[in-house]
């Protein structure tokens, strides 16, 4: 036999993971399009020109690039390639390269139909990006992006509507014990300017971020040596280290963003997000002010957004933010403000196995097997079963003659609940006897009492 | 500004396409899942040695291949290199394909999983695949598939199943006029043999394939410079020009086929099969016996499938039949009998559009744009928002203050169906104004009515 095997980082999803994972996807979809997001999907391949260049020199190196088809080396150059020169001869042999993340393709589309598109544009993107790391455990070279954008619009509903997804995403997946931690670029320009770091934002914020999992000391020793006094750590863990409810971190920072004019306009902007939550009927429930918060992508100028699941070793499950150029790698005069969130699909399907909380309904399983003793029963069974199928009851019959306890542990292995098995007595009287597999209960029922019993049991 | 464009043969689908393609996909899926089939993906790359020679030699060629990461040049052939040798270069510079089409990876699957999979199993399928193909009017080089097959049983069930699938789409779909050919190996066997050509079946199934397309005299010109005699020519048009209906055709065979045991064979299934969807109380309305159906794949033993959608100049929509060895590719000694049906979103698509039959809730928009004249009314109009989407009914803000001119023209550009305008009365009093787009008509309503109005229009 050929060897057989899966590329490294890569998956199947069988039928159960599938279940879930659309489950998952469903779930989050529903609540996208209520808020009034539409669909987009772009192509997995993009040209090399679109996608490099726009995820820092690490990303490019991790796009998985495509070989020319044809005669590929015909035209490469000759000292490149007898040099080997891989870097080089890249870019002679390879145009093209699979989605890294759907950002950079949906930027790209906005720029390609901006004269069809109507703005504000709410679009939803769910689909596999595909990146050449190293994989480990969680890391996969293939997985799922769940997207929502709004752009062309810098008003702060889209903030406050971002925060209701996020609850009601989490409220259809039963996830309840959950944080939305929320911050602003301003605030922590602010934090920069009062701690006397303007200069060094960016060292800060990448320090400042990692506080939850390496703790106030390895901060500090991160800070040291880039040019952190005593005196600036002591007034940014004076800042960080003020505890209070939102509305008290609020004031607390107010006072000291008095000289801070992107401080000021950051907690703003904050407090208006809240009101407008508030306006929509909902509440500041599972909020988090974190000043701390900063997430990786230098892009974002607004809002800023993480939601993590309390009480597992997991990561954010889902982050987001507001940016005021997403387009602007494509096109330097366009200046088009939006506001995103990005739905982790397998770190939530990770957490909801731990937490064992995906309803029974997330299976793939036919609802029934119908079972059959011999050639007439057999007969039989082919009306039955499509009466349930009318009835939009998912439903198989067993397909080859074979003895009852074959089928039975046909329908067991593929946690079928429920199954019908018809006997020369079922042909006769039409009373059939329907199987509970999960209790082994039995009863005779007529095929319309079977409907019925289905039906209220789903 | 930098010039962006999308690879050549691929495409974005924006939320107007992604709205109708759902739709499709939505319907076929529902049908997949009610006949007992259960999802599976695998990932868009598979390694080189999974692909590579299961196409055929220009399916090899059609291959996308992915480049190694890293220093991929190190360890190449000399020779090869300094030669320019694209061919031989290609498997030192990459080991991983993307996905051609979904066959290879189920049997991949199947093969790797064979011992936790409970057989028969069947699984469908919806995922792109890529082929290097050169592109043209409605040729992509990536585009969906949509599959179902069952594996590990050879019962005709399967086959009457697949009859009762493609009903259930395309009635689903809104397709009503159709034809599922229908036709068997074993019946293009025996017509080989009745006719003196069984040395040359191969040759005499691509030509008979074409007829419906070249007619009876290019099939000749094709035949007659392979070996094929005036007598056997006018032996096969003797048979294939025979008139009759399903149950006529095959007692015209009947009779043909008494020296050929596999002609015999193909046409007792044949006759099983309908009966058998008979038995499921369907009956063999679209159902086309086409004796020239031979379908171009050459792994497929017995009954083969092919659907076309009538006045549609649109080639066949969707196609499958049974094959005795999907895992042989990958071990010989595995026997797994199966069979299998693919639907072409692409071209169901392009059916469904000519003949303007999507049907009007496949659309991606909101069902409700709120607009509102000033900053009272705007914050009054978050409360609306929040409780039609608690009724679930799509709905978006408009997220600025505008002039309500340029609202409207939002929601009619997006073709939002209702717009709800809020100004101070309608705050004063709780009555509001709803506008149905497509007619201009205005109404008073309560917020409840709003909502009845709204669900019972849907």
């Amino acid at each position: 036999m050929e060897k057989v095997s899966l590329p490294k980082g890569t998956r199947d999803f069988g039928p159960t993971q599938m279940a879930k994972r659309q489950f998952i996807i469903d779930s989050i979809k529903k609540v996208f399009r209520n808020y009034g997001f539409q669909p987009l999907e772009t192509p997995a391949m993009e040209n090399l020109s679109t996608l490099t260049g726009k995820y820092g020199d690490e990303g490019d190196q991790l796009l998985f690039k495509i070989l020319n088809s044809g005669d590929f080396l015909k035209d490469v150059d000759k000292q490149n390639l007898e040099n080997r020169n891989s870097k080089l001869v890249t870019w002679d042999i390879s145009e093209k390269g699979l989605r890294y993340d759907l950002t950079v393709p949906f930027a790209r589309y906005v720029v390609m139909n901006r004269h069809e598109i109507t703005f504000p544009f709410k679009r939803y993107q769910i689909q596999p990006v595909w990146r050449a790391d190293r994989p480990q455990r969680g890391r996969y070279r293939e997985f799922y992006q769940c997207d929502a954008d709004v752009v062309g619009t810098s008003s702060l509903v889209c903030e406050a509507e971002i925060i209701l997804m996020i609850k009601d995403a989490f409220y259809s997946l039963g996830i309840s014990d959950y944080s939305i931690k929320i911050n602003h670029r301003g605030i922590l320009s602010g934090l920069a300017q009062i701690i006397g770091a303007v200069e060094n934002e960016s060292a800060l914020f990448v320090a400042i971020d990692k506080l939850d999992k390496i703790g106030e000391e390895k901060v500090k020793e991160e800070l040291r040596p880039k040019g952190f006094s005593e005196q600036n750590l002591s007034l940014l863990f004076e800042t960080l280290n003020f505890k209070g409810n939102t509305k008290q971190k609020i004031d607390f920072l107010a006072q000291k963003f008095n000289p801070s004019e992107k401080g000021q306009k950051g907690l703003k902007d904050f407090s208006d997000v809240l009101s407008l939550v508030e306006g929509f009927g909902s509440n500041d429930d599972h909020v988090e002010f974190d000043i701390a918060l900063a997430r990786g992508l230098s892009y974002y100028t607004g809002c800023i957004f993480e939601v993590k699941i309390n009480n597992v070793a997991i990561g954010s499950v889902s982050g987001g933010g507001r940016y005021d150029n997403l387009t602007a790698v494509f096109d330097a005069k366009e200046k088009s403000s939006g506001v995103g969130i990005s739905f982790g699909i397998d770190r939530i399907y990770d957490a909801m196995e731990e937490l064992k909380i995906f309803p029974k309904e997330a299976t793939a399983s036919s609802t029934v097997l119908i079972a059959h003793l011999d050639e007439e029963s057999f007969k039989y069974s082919l009306k039955i079963t499509q009466s349930l199928r009318e009835n939009e009851i998912a439903c198989e019959i067993y397909p080859d003659q074979a003895k009852i306890k074959k089928q039975m542990e046909y329908a067991d292995k593929k946690a079928i609940p429920f199954v019908i098995v018809i006997g020369s007595e079922e042909v006769k009287t039409g009373i059939l006897t329907l199987k509970k597999m999960e209790t082994g209960d039995q009863s005779k029922l007529s095929l319309q009492e079977i409907v019925d019993t289905i039906l209220s049991n789903k």
